[in-house]
């Protein structure tokens, strides 16, 4: 029997004692789930009826989606209630002719990207977790992923939403028009704000026309100023139809296409390689448009050598080396990164970060990609020996490398994972003391007794 | 002399007190300025200190722009110190590369467009009132205009922000990245909330390439479920360059074109005219994307007429039809109205809000225009006759016979415009409860005093 902590709730489900220990905390983290409870509501009401019940005993709670958000912004204790909203998996209603979808917030976001593509609709909303992450994690966090330059975050794709706040009331503005200004816009109060404010239960999120095609093309370049000319030449020529701009540093470019044994689209050696891609109502027009672009970039020198993708299969070899860098996590460890700041900074933020690194870590190895048309890199840092080598500030040390550098050139700690449990101490490098102080102003406004997401982003 | 109300800012520019009366309330009341003092602040500085002293005496204050919004959300009375920041005009930035823009919150929006296209870039908002609204008010409203479709309201286009809170302390969340999730967005905070829980001093606007060219076309249709098929025709051949899907009610098109004297592009006598355009980066190939979805929806019997502007002039006269509702404004008085719902919806919404106008005003006129690619619809009602025959309530029957039939639809009284103090009575046909309680929770975490934009939205 599953313990009965709250008052009142018998009729809503709950995962069995053995079943929560049989659960790993996340995805990065195979320890078992601590949980005093984990509750399995079914709609908006059951999850006002926990919160009604938490609020009125002290209880602490924590949101989990997908489990698999990289900042531990879900992670529960044993004195926590944790809500799982996995079986508020509905998809209400796909309107085609709105181009509209109503979910519930446990749908999984690749079980609503198929969805869509059924009735010749597209969510513009993809990112590697795609087949564990759900749209209540997805708005909570204010995903981004891969086709943020032409999409914008999920913030741009909530037309409606419901959520439950911490006292239990449930805030409703399921609308879905794209312009309303009625009074203060609600949705905002919970999106990207980590479910500290509310629980997200319902959406009604955007569709757009299928997409019948994608050019996608490789090219190799030999410095940074070639790569932001060349980001600024895509951007010109090819408008709303450029979906991705993804830089590979030519050092991770070279460990992931050997680490993987695939033979590379271009070959290594060249100190950056980009990955465009396009989304096409016309096949062939797309593919010359990103041909022209590539000849004018190396009429003009901004690009060494390119390749364009001739076949959906050589397409998904390119994209490869771009999402698929296990070989660049099998030294452990190995701390991943999400920053972001304008193009112009990069290259030497790049570098101070690395020379902070190597007088840290003389051993240490460093890889760099990013979704740079829209400002963002990922960075891998492996310090060089195992972490009990290096004792237990190895971590802090990475992250102080990584972090100071990025108040010199205004850029964010965070760019699309959130800060969760796992960044909070850094928030001041990105975030002055009267922005931090107001939204602990906003937190305590709807969470006073600091029982929803305790801990996440920030203590009070 | 101007009054010194307040201590201590003795070296912040004024207006005389007979310049103050010499202004109009607002574009549109031509009734004089009351205000206690207004403020001409030249910085975010002066701006907090003008609210850290009306906060220590309890003064409210009513901040103003351009003056132009459309629901009095700018008047202030003449015990309020109005805070203008018409001299806080600089263009700070624009950084090419990037395609950013960093302002101060009085620049005009025109001045803002024009200064972005001598860069060859293109800022992405575009409404009526641009040669006098600021960018202040154009982020405080929300503002959407007419390319809403493509680009999103302003909300979309909003990277950095700096603001001054009720209390005098400075929010500066100055960041050019497009993704940035360190934290609550605080940006959010005072977007779209009306200069209720600070005010916008500065900020910084994505800016897009420019746009090479456009394709212009009118068609002529006969049932709204031809112009919904077109509408999703349109979305789905044209996809992103698609910038407006402008409806135009056949007694408006005759009404407005008449009225105007220009010969109109198609014939009068339909029932509904569909304005659209693209902007394309190749002139001819966009023309022909457009004669395409024209030969498309003509064969499959969707439009019944159609036009293609083969000239700027003959874009233009097609857009003046659209823009210079003038001769509907002559009779008087005229109401404006400006409601968004789903498309789906639409068709039965006019019909309900004219039945309920003929009946309450059997003389009245109703003509009807919209952006209804993004949901928004804008009414005109003429009552029928002078408002002293009619006496003090028609404004506020006319109210209710548009706005009560939108909560059937759950359709939205402010698209675009914002609630100001004049639609607050009719708040709760948008919106419950519970959200209007939301509301004023955030608005009393930030300024628990009721000083600033008092008596906007909503009453504590």
């Amino acid at each position: 029997m599953a313990p009965t902590l709250l008052p009142g709730l018998q009729d809503i489900a709950q995962l069995e004692p053995g079943d929560i220990a049989a659960r790993a905390t996340s995805y990065w983290d195979a320890s078992p789930l601590q949980a005093a409870a984990v509750y399995l509501p079914r709609s908006t009401e059951e999850v006002s009826r926990i919160l009604k019940a938490c609020h009125a005993a002290d209880q602490t709670i924590v949101v989990q989606g997908g489990r698999t958000g990289c900042a531990a912004g879900a992670d529960s204790t044993g004195t926590d209630v944790a809500i799982s909203l996995e079986r508020m998996n509905r998809i209400e209603r796909i309107d085609a002719d709105a181009m509209t979808a109503e979910v519930e917030a446990g749908v999984i976001l690749e079980t609503l990207q198929n969805a869509a593509a059924e009735r010749d609709l597209f969510l513009p909303l993809d990112l590697g977790a795609r087949g564990s992450c759900t749209i209540g994690g997805n708005i909570a966090t204010n995903a981004g992923g891969v086709n943020v330059i032409r999409y914008g975050m999920v913030r741009n794709l909530v037309l409606g939403l419901e959520a439950v706040l911490p006292d239990g009331r449930i805030v409703s503005s399921m609308q879905p028009m794209l312009k309303n200004n009625s009074g203060y816009d609600l949705k905002q109060l919970f999106i990207g704000t980590e479910g500290t404010i509310g629980i997200v239960t319902r959406a009604i999120l955007r569709l757009e026309p299928a997409v019948a095609g994608h050019a996608t093309a490789l090219a190799a370049l030999s410095s940074f100023e070639a790569v932001a000319a060349l980001l600024r030449l895509s951007k010109a020529r090819l408008g709303a139809d450029l979906t991705s701009f993804e830089l590979m540093w030519g050092a991770y470019y070279a460990a992931v296409s050997d680490g993987l044994g695939v033979r590379p689209p271009t070959p290594v050696g060249y100190d950056y390689y980009a990955l465009i891609e396009t989304e096409c109502r016309d096949q062939e027009a797309g593919r010359d448009a990103l041909v022209a672009l590539f000849e004018e970039a190396i009429a003009t020198g901004r690009i060494d050598d390119g390749v364009l993708a001739q076949s959906e299969k050589e397409r998904r070899e390119m994209w490869r080396i771009r999402d698929d860098f296990e070989p660049i996590l099998r030294k452990k460890p190995v701390y991943l990164f999400d920053v972001s700041m304008g193009v112009a900074a990069m290259e030497g933020y790049v570098a101070t970060a690395r020379d902070l690194l190597s007088t840290a870590f003389p051993e240490s190895e460093f890889h760099v990609f990013g979704h740079i048309g829209d400002g963002n890199l990922h960075l891998f840092v492996y310090p060089g020996q195992g972490p009990a080598a290096l004792g237990a500030g190895t971590r802090r040390e990475v992250e102080r490398c990584v972090y100071e550098p990025l108040q010199s050139v205004n850029g964010s700690i965070s760019a699309e994972h959130g800060i969760g449990r796992e960044k909070k101490p850094w928030l001041g490098v990105t975030r002055s003391d009267t922005e931090i102080a107001v939204m602990k102003t906003l937190k305590r406004a709807f969470d006073p007794k600091n029982l929803l997401n305790p801990g996440v982003i920030f203590d009070l």
